[in-house]
């Protein structure tokens, strides 16, 4: 892998899954990328997605909940994301949204502002969630989140790819995975050295 | 008004406020809304979507939560939808979504399937929540769900708009809410005399 | 076909492929839809979409050009449209875009407003223009141009579906097109009704 | 403005307006950038936009025609794209796209690959162009281009702003502008300097 030599300390990539349920073809997906992971690229998951409450701004008002600190310490202190999503009514599920508005605030200093990220998603159907993950860099054009655009990770027809233990079988779909951490380290590594260069400055 | 005189029976809206917070500006459209309504037209708002759990097909599985079945209910009983919401990341509240998607199973018979709908909204910046309308037209498409294209209904700079009570003061804002519902009301009776016309076939 | 009780005059079809190449895989399309109409449904294609000028308001005020006119006149004269398109990064084509700023305009009495409409659409890629048909009925949706949503017809792959003479080979996709005619004609005649009941009001 | 000592050289700007009608306010926003660019930012509006043909793959293959051949090598030139577009049918005009089109191919070695750009819009209506530019970033995020998201330049009611000469008359606007080149000047330069790193590497 071309980035491995830049990875003095480990990366830390945080991944979030879009569904919930227990056997998520888009959990799978996650599971893949730890499996194929460069070396230096560490992945944590978050399994905490059921707890976020519904974003109330009355709410914020009093202090986030304690699983929404918990969402925004861990994107804070990650290098990278990495979103895993199933596609809802040609848009990504509210469960995942409601993360991400919640996240998003406030908006001068959210800890999605800058944050690299990289997107996949795995349907039964053919488009692969093609669609939801356009809606979901609408959402993050809004936040400024760095969201790389290749290589595209659409897996249609998942039920044939992953099997009932929640393994990801097919080897093409773990290359593109390989490929997507790949392009997302070096990209969280160009976007540290710009910064590091702007703090030495 | 011009549909009143097909107006037999009551027309039934249930109303749903994408925004949770008390001085919610979405939840003051609706109190405008039921306060223009037409002779005839009989507005209920929402008020448990703090109580819908985030989807999970696992939990479905099991059965609807009875939060989701209550929601369910109230649309299958409703002749139309009238959403108001805020625009959150340049789309619609998680919150908001996460009740679709709820609502929007199973897909073939789903509650939101051939419903007639109204959207409108309102928010403190300049461009009216136009791209979380368009956002969530994108899901309505895929539910099937009938939502009128005219009047567009977007409220910028709510603040000056609606008081601290949650009163909308603004007049002009107020007629287009009521020609919104108005079409909204055509719309929906001639939708109802198309199946009518189907059912007696 | 359940709708051929219903058509006793002929129902004409109005096709606009997205693609000006010659073996275009949309145009490919239409002639497909062309073989597989059910009886009594004519389908005319456009063959001047490269006269299209480039939208001027300027040349607009001064009468619609010749090929604008005739682009005008067959859409106000079919009781259909049926759009076949690829997608170019991540829209429809600007050719097709054009066409339709053009066709949407004066936007009160455009020839494409309460027109019926489907679209289709066929890509070498793996997502079938899922894309560039959701921007189709984003414009579709201001100018209120009643596409069907179901089914979808995405063909994907389109080398290996149709043969280099632009025949459509692929038994599962003249089915879904098919599909897509049957159920644009019975939402036409819907419309139809609707509107000869209102005239007759 | 912070960013002047860094320009070195002049910084040049390529500037392309949506409309081409001779009064378009979207060409008013380009000639208020030149009047308002900081010192070293050189921008060079095309003026060739109606002489892009309607893109066919076919005519391509036999070579670029002359001005798109015009248009990619202005690209090419350019260290930045503004793009000033209004809105049609809730997205860019087709000629615009048209011009898009073209300059992506071959994808892989577009010009508009990587390069930096910078969007602004002005309407008649009240949402300024804000449906629009989400599309046109869209598109961007396809071809790679790495648009910058903030200020967003949205002109509403641009036709009280702009006086018949085409002079953008509102302060507020002017100063808008003039914080998009400054944050486009800022991107640009970043995006130099890892450029010339990597190339120094």
């Amino acid at each position: 892998m071309r980035s491995k030599s830049n990875l003095a300390a480990p990366l830390k990539i945080f991944g979030i899954a879009g569904s919930l349920r227990k056997g998520s073809f888009n959990r799978a997906l996650l599971n893949a990328a730890i499996d194929v992971a460069p070396k230096g690229v560490a992945i944590r998951v978050f399994d905490r997605l059921a707890e976020i409450p519904p974003f109330n701004a009355d709410v914020e008002a009093a202090g986030d909940p304690e699983p929404v600190a918990a969402l925004k310490s861990a994107i804070r202190g990650a290098d990278a994301l990495l979103i895993a999503s199933p596609e809802y009514n040609y848009g990504i599920p509210g469960v995942l949204k409601n993360a991400i508005d919640w996240a998003s605030r406030p908006p001068d200093s959210s800890v999605l502002k800058n944050k690299p990220a990289a997107i996949m998603g795995a349907t039964p159907g053919m488009t692969g969630t093609a669609r939801a993950q356009l809606a979901l860099r609408q959402a993050f054009l809004f936040t400024q989140t760095f969201a790389i655009l290749q290589p595209e990770v659409l897996v249609a027809r998942a039920q044939e790819k992953i099997d009932p233990e929640g393994r990801l079988k097919d080897e093409a779909t773990r290359g593109f995975i390989r490929q997507l951490l790949e392009s997302l380290v070096d990209w969280t590594l160009q976007l540290r050295r710009e910064t590091g260069r702007r703090e030495a400055a």
